[in-house]
């Protein structure tokens, strides 16, 4: 009898799709679920790819990392908006962010391996974890899921390989300050481990708060990975295309992995992301300025709900975790939000953490459609608090 | 101090690229080395990207196992060129067959569990396998690359997961008659193992040679894996589409594995795809019809080598795999062609054979170039026989 490894049993059940599900049976839904960007790629990239069909080379493979042209693009990126100079050799363009952390990993950890992630972790980091026969090791933000050290450094072991960080986070839209990131990156220095940086959301920061990349610190080079995405900032998201920066001791190993895998990136999405990356970031900054009014309609909101809502303070990413002072799961929360009141959320659960937590992704709304959503988001909270599940 | 993993030190270095940077190194080499393509997609495919920009959803994501049309385009497929009735949800897109073959891989096998390859092999089937933490185990073929079912039988022991089976084969050239297929997949059945079926080369055939899937043989269904690419069939080896058709039993597991690695195939290529399956297999043919003619060119000017050089008859793709009674390591060989007679074939030890084999791909030239590859190799060969390498 054939059947699914034991693997892939212990990986958990992707929560997008179930919640997906779920408001496809409830029409009229507004979705604070998936974390989209609500506006298209720059206009450059169309123009842009209107003569690729014809290009020599246009249809046969690329190098496995990624085409010369837009890795030049990157180091530009990397150079204008991380200050950071990067050799070409160390830059691995991916199918999409989350292909870059399986393959980083991959190229880190073995069989057994431990890494740490800090919980609430964005679920296809412990999904790719599980996958690669790795242990998640997961450590407990504080009450304002902000790292903390102490339980950081504990957790460490002669398995441990890599601590893992998601700043602007997901699920929590925290940003964690310049100091924690350095304190961390030390650490994994001082005990030889790997800091994999999930910057995805670098460009989401609100209220003068900045991100910072680990690549910036003085030592970085030999021991960070640096992972980003054009999903987010260039509403890139059907293009799958991501990177990371990895150190030089790691190139073979994830050339082996990229030539297994994919063989080389989509080549059309590799040229919309050169031309992407070409406008740069300012294309983004007027939707990040929307996102910060937004974002302020919906903390006001929710500060409606103080009473058995807390809301620690999200300065980046399109996300907030509510922690709801309610005596239900919080899949069950999410059924009734979705069945009774047309709006739909993601359950805390699926980010490592116990207890009533919500995620919120405010990403896929402009402004006209947020008071409807959180509306009913708010209302049904108020509902569920008083008449129960 | 950080380094690699010990996962990725086990696996073998992709020879593709070590291939490619001797070549850069020598300028004017003909190139019969990686398996690609000479022809691009066709026309009907730009036609259909023409208006994919201003699409309702075109920048977002789309399902983990590939949009609907394209799934009903390959469903359509299944049925007119495979004569098989296959349920959506047992299609799977992937960004190419490479990653097919990984996740199907992920989805049947956990750490230390074997799966049989028939050597020689396709290298990325051996570094996934290996990456994957699970153990190759390499039964020969005989002498004309053909599968021996007793050293098959053999093989099995109670950590088998899968046979993989690739034909037509990919390095030999060599197709499979369906007895051996069937053979194969009863043995599969009757052992409780899946059978892996790489048939990237389904329509690249010769002289009334026929493809058949494995997904066309009575109770197959529940334990067959079949995979698939438009690499090769539609010139489409840079928008790297590929789809596998799985067993329910693994629908769950392969949704887990898509989510985490690639969240979605690039919609973009997906769109190009099904203007390219609605075409349909009639557009290689000629292409195909084609290579038979640079096939047999091929094959006269090897047998000026037959003193020392056996060709086993390859009935199908674009390869063949010479065995040459030379006393040389197969890379050294493949230096001295590159450096002193400007041609590249790739050498056999990468196919997981000893002995001096080296493979021909003729799937890059077109018959006016044909000549000069082959002669220069010839050549090459006829002078090492003789003066040493």
């Amino acid at each position: 009898m054939t059947s699914a490894s034991a693997r892939m049993h212990a990986v958990q059940t992707p929560v997008i799709p179930t919640v997906a599900a779920l408001i496809a049976k409830t029409p009229g839904t507004i979705s604070l679920g998936q974390g989209i960007a609500h506006y298209p790629p720059p206009p450059q990239v169309n123009d842009a790819l209107s003569n690729f069909w014809q290009q020599p080379n246009a249809h046969v493979y690329q190098p496995v990392t990624g085409t010369p042209a837009l890795k030049a693009a990157i180091q530009q990126k990397l150079a204008s908006d991380n200050g950071v100079d990067i050799d070409a050799a160390r830059i691995i363009v991916t199918a999409g962010a989350n292909m870059a952390f399986n393959n980083a990993l991959l190229a880190v950890a073995s069989q057994g391996d431990e890494i740490i992630l800090l919980s609430p972790y964005y679920f296809n980091h412990d999904m790719a974890i599980t996958m690669a026969d790795c242990v998640p090791v997961v450590v407990a933000t504080d009450d304002n899921y902000q790292p903390d050290m102490t339980a950081l450094t504990r957790a460490i072991t002669p398995r441990t390989k890599a601590i893992v960080t998601v700043s602007p986070n997901n699920p929590t839209g925290v940003v964690y300050a310049a100091e924690s990131l350095k304190a961390i990156n030390d650490l994994c220095a001082e005990h030889g481990l790997f800091h994999i940086s999930d910057e995805t959301y670098e460009y989401f920061t609100y209220d003068g708060v900045t991100h910072i990349s680990p690549l910036e610190f003085a030592g970085a080079d030999a021991h960070t990975i640096s992972i980003y995405s054009l999903s987010k900032a260039y509403g890139f998201a059907s293009w799958r295309i991501g990177y990371m920066v990895i150190p030089e001791t790691l190139e073979l190993a994830v050339e082996k992995i990229q030539d297994t895998i994919l063989i080389c990136p989509p080549v059309v999405s590799q040229v919309a992301a050169t031309a992407a990356l070409e406008v740069g970031k300012s294309y983004c900054e007027p939707y990040v300025a929307s996102y910060a009014e937004v974002r302020k309609m919906v903390l006001a909101q929710l500060a409606q709900l103080a009473d058995f809502v807390r809301v620690p303070q999200p300065d980046g990413a399109f996300y907030c975790l509510l922690n709801c002072n309610l005596p239900y799961e919080p899949m069950q929360v999410v059924q009734k939000l979705i069945r009774d009141f047309g709006v739909a959320v993601i359950p805390g659960d699926t980010f490592g953490i116990e207890g009533c937590y919500l995620r919120i992704s405010y990403g896929a709304l402009a402004k006209d459609s947020v008071d409807a959503g959180i509306g009913r988001l708010c209302e049904g909270l108020q509902a569920i608090a008083v008449d129960g599940c």
